[in-house]
């Protein structure tokens, strides 16, 4: 299916731990050979407590074009690099990284853009939606951020951990956002996002309470491994529009090739046909 | 031609300084999955300056199986790990390491091995043979002590650099080894081994002077591309049994797969299907 790897071959990273689940390898490196770039994207398995000498070590190697960052090193990374962009900083939360001419790093995240993006794609407008995202860590973050600043009327979080929650919340407040903590459920809302890893294994919970879920509520996950969730089966049995975590990764990539600086044409979908 | 990879996926690294016209990547990454191991060998291009970091990041990498180390690298990653191997030290050269559970790292030099063990395999015992090594560098020290260590009756060494030449010789003869500084001239040798990068471009002059050459002499390169070099046209229209640099490699394949433990079986020849 793949042509060969070379001498010559450039890499694309992606660090996390775990990592086997991810799903950028599979996308990228046929992405990358469908548009005759001789390049791979690998999987980087690093410890927390190597994080530090893993970054300084990939950032030598001439042939590694930069990083996708996943789960847990989002927010850590975000705190390391040089030049974090806007809504990096905002987010609290990076998800690609690069390193420039003069040895300085760069990080950006793309999660939230890519959930918004996706549901604009379909037709769904978010301006003036009363928003509630389940789970404040770094995809939860991102897409709380990108909600607020696409125009919602105001985006309510919740967390497990509470203090985390007013956290995020405080962060909105203060840039200006209609903002507030909340408890997980969905009554009152007409637009429902899971950030939470909830959905992944077959007998975790549901990331909220669904009770007065209403049928004109959009429910949107970050889970993509199932790509449908009980959560998504749930809400589409109640009629409302929902938007797997695939969505989110695939109204990325093309972001993800730009800032990278890789020249591909990416056609929609892909990550569904990985995610199982 | 190759399955995709995945989050799964394992690396076995090449370092080298420049690392494009290596042969490894496409060499092992077919092996690997023809073994059904969803593993890839990737080039990681480092410069010297960055070496030292390169090896405290790569070391941390989970999924990484080991490196491969190429020139300008072998003599200095000789110096840096924890457990050479008693061939490593004494070539002062490592053409692969690994790193152990406890974090140290092992190293060994399979070049001089391949180069032996594929005359072997052809039929052409070294033993007894007046030897002349030019070039004493990495490979050229591995090839010099391999053929020591199988018996040759002497190992001549020559180099453009004459302190390289005399620190090998001095080297071989503290091992006890029949060892000597020689200009690089063929007369009066029946086995000839070119350790030099000499023949890799074409303007290249050839590595020694090659009159008095006898057709009982047995010619060898460690160069690989081209596969045909001009020392070995020249010997073989003179008669002698040559080995493209190709079989050096080819014959430590499997040596460096129980090195970095991949359970592959390894049908020769690989490295000439690759080599141009």
């Amino acid at each position: 299916m793949l042509r060969n790897l070379t001498g010559s071959t450039r890499l694309l990273g992606i660090v996390g731990d775990p990592v086997a689940q991810v799903l950028a390898p599979p996308i990228w490196t046929p992405l990358f050979q469908s548009n005759d770039i001789d390049a791979v994207c690998v999987p980087m398995h690093v410890q927390p407590k190597d994080l530090a000498a893993f970054l300084k070590g990939a950032g030598v190697i001439r042939n590694l074009d930069g990083l996708i960052v996943t789960v847990p090193y989002k927010p850590i990374v975000a705190n390391l690099v040089d030049k974090p962009t806007e809504r990096a900083s905002l987010a609290g939360s990076v998800n690609v990284m690069r390193w420039e001419q003069d040895g300085s790093t760069s990080g950006d995240i793309l999660d939230g853009v890519g959930f918004v993006n996706g549901l604009a794609a379909r037709g769904k407008d978010v301006k003036g939606r009363r928003a509630l995202v389940v789970g404040c860590g770094g995809v939860g973050s991102a897409m709380a951020f990108a909600l607020a600043t696409a125009g919602v009327d105001s985006v309510s979080v919740a967390d497990i951990e509470p203090t985390r929650a007013l956290t995020l919340a405080t962060r909105l407040t203060s840039k200006g956002f209609n903002a507030n903590v909340a408890p997980p459920v969905a009554a009152g809302f007409d637009l429902i996002a899971n950030g939470t890893p909830m959905g992944m294994k077959e007998d975790d919970p549901l990331p909220l309470d669904c009770t007065g879920l209403s049928p004109a509520t959009i429910v949107c996950d970050a889970v993509m491994h199932p790509v449908e969730t009980p959560l998504l089966k749930l809400a589409a049995a109640a009629g409302c529009f929902v938007q797997p975590g695939t969505y989110l990764l695939d109204y990325q990539l093309q972001l993800m090739a730009q800032f990278f600086g890789f020249d591909v044409e990416i056609e929609l979908p892909q990550a569904q046909r990985y995610a199982v």
